[in-house]
């Protein structure tokens, strides 16, 4: 076994508050130490137990690797046309998700895969050491399911969306693609995802619909997830409570009903304010949940129809200029907020036992992240214990 | 002499519309050969001449280096605390301006020449490969003098600004600052400076005051710019036009006089949307500039108190989301609009005579600045022809 430690750490976020500050266990002027893969000791440098090697911070903050709940990197093409065309009021004939269907449909393997690899890797680069994606630009028992094996070579939180959209193909008959999504589609995917997702809106799959697709997921060891609430008021919150969903997503459009039930449920609401950057949409009322006890969380929704972002400090800075969180409670979201909506104990906090993944700002506090907005302040990534390069 | 081509460029801004599509002068495919410091050549990949070193941008997009016309980087500490009590609605008895200026006092050369340095250089790794910079943190003969001596050293682009606030200790003698900034503090500032500039804002200088100091810059040589229509409507704009300012800076809040006096008059409108985000502000209306037929520039405003970004894509990403700018007209602002700011003609284009200054985009083309927002996508910088590593 080989042990680590980090000195000279001007501020760590540990996200455990027997060890620190606030519900971010802030600990200034901090050591970190860690065995193999995993955090060992975790507090003020002047008792930190001695280690193999040592590395030295130089005064810079030190937090939790982001973790990155909620994207969809299982595609080929992307939309600069239609982005360039929505932001400068000029009409264009998009095809919305069905644009990117169709040039994931024709990728090879081997593109889909590079694919996924150049953005995870982006994303690490810039602190994301948890990444879930999802599948939903297949959608064909065949494409889901490569998409899946895709993904579970490289990120272990991998989602079915095979109920993403209902594809062309199905448009006069979406009851019998609700039939492929719940027999089939869910029986060739089943093996490689851990969650069962359904877009639960006006356009894509009603809340009948969704409730047996994540019904069926349930059934077959799948926890569900949802987007819901995205573009109205619906169902989807409250089927997502009901369904023990881990995560409710998106959340844009509340009542005070749908608030009440994610208090009462244990289903985190995930916050995507990049997607709402991206289309010029009215932003979440993260300040509303939070008042109200809700577990939030904050992910990137990347994609490139509607959020076209992999950075974790972007939506950061966004939630705490638009959405009422201070930057504290953005940094929370961000990664411990993002490990509840992956039901993970083990990422998203800096704490004995928990994985050594973790970013070093160019920065003395976390907060700099919503203080020097669009800056690459991520200047080191740790996983596993190892440095990221 | 030393030659380079730099081949395989996905997407060529050169801002220069003799060379290619729209005001952006966007050339697929192309080609870019320097010489020395200096561009020779800007056009289609198949018609390059040659050159003695060949470098391939494999597809990426280049673009002229940011001009960053505005910023504030003459200053020592910080203002976390102010910011994160600011954006978690808490009280925060906050010395706003006063806070950094006695930090700047309290400064050594040694330290004003290290945070400079290290602010430029954050800069220019994200692109920005002219800075201006301001004094405004001394307010004393000596300490204004100072910083711009320490400017002078490491920025070609350096403004006397005296007249940020009245100091404490003349707040009885708004007169006597005046006098001391249009007389000796102007003498000592004169030579290290190109432009002058005034905070022009209730609570800072009025009409009579800003022309006063204004002109007397003018007299010693120094080119007008100016802090206008920031937090309210007032005399800024028109001021600056009057005086043919190369700048009005801010413009948030215009009147259509103001609108037309820009329109009418060769002063630009500099935006600046790091501060309205950083202060929870209303943002300046682009669009509204733009369709008068104004120049715009896009700029940081760098600096601790109110807008502590040092990321032009960051700026564009805003100006798109925000202020009703198209990607393309973004990207002018930020390069060519900067530019036009500082009056140069040999930075913001990519066409013979200008300085090989540029920005390598991880990304086909500038419309993703935009589009992929907060991801830092500079990927490579040159500067007077040569890489920045
Ligand atoms: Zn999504
Ligand atoms: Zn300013």
């Amino acid at each position: 076994m080989s042990s680590t430690v980090i000195h000279g750490i001007g501020s760590l976020v540990t996200n455990d508050p027997t060890l620190g500050e606030g519900p971010l266990g802030l600990v200034p002027d901090a050591a970190l130490v860690f065995e193999d893969e995993r955090v060992a000791w975790a507090g003020p440098a002047g008792a930190a137990p001695p280690a193999d090697t040592a590395w030295d911070a130089g005064g810079r903050a030190v937090l939790p690797g982001f973790v990155d709940s909620h994207s969809h990197l299982l595609f080929a093409g992307d939309r600069t046309e239609e982005f360039n065309a929505r932001m400068s009021g000029r009409p264009y004939s998009a095809g919305g998700i069905r644009t990117t269907v169709a040039a994931t449909r024709a990728a090879s393997d081997v593109e889909l895969r590079e694919n996924l690899r150049r953005h995870l890797r982006e994303a690490l680069r810039q602190g994301s050491t948890t990444m879930e994606t999802k599948s939903g630009y297949g959608l064909t028992t065949e494409q889901e399911s490569r998409a899946l094996r895709v993904a579970a070579e490289l990120t272990e939180e991998v989602t079915y969306l095979g109920a993403h959209v209902v594809p062309a193909e199905y448009a006069e008959d979406p009851a019998g693609y609700v039939a492929l999504v719940t027999g089939p589609m869910l029986d060739a995917c089943a093996p490689y995802a851990r969650w069962v997702d359904a877009f639960c809106e006006r356009g894509a799959f009603d809340e009948d619909q969704a409730r047996a697709i994540l019904r069926a997921g349930r059934e077959r060891g799948l926890t569900p997830r949802i987007h819901a609430n995205q573009l109205s008021y619906g169902p989807g919150v409250r089927l997502g409570v009901e369904l023990g969903a881990a995560s409710a997503d998106h959340c844009t459009h509340l009542t005070d009903a749908d608030v009440d039930a994610l208090a009462q449920g244990d289903t985190v609401a995930t916050l995507l304010p990049g997607c709402e950057f991206s289309t010029r949409a009215v932003y979440p009322d993260a300040r509303r949940l939070l008042d109200a006890g809700v577990t939030v969380a904050l992910s990137t929704d990347c994609n490139p129809g509607s959020s076209f972002t992999s950075s974790m400090p972007f939506c950061v800075a966004i939630a705490v200029r638009e959405m009422g969180m201070t930057p504290g409670e953005a940094v929370w979201s961000a990664t411990a907020g993002g490990a509840r909506a992956l039901r993970r104990a083990d990422v998203g906090r800096l704490s004995a036992g928990a994985y050594a993944d973790l970013a070093v700002l160019d920065a003395p506090s976390h907060v700099h992240l919503a203080y020097r907005p669009g800056v690459p302040l991520v200047r080191e990534v740790w996983r596993r214990g190892s440095r990221v390069d």
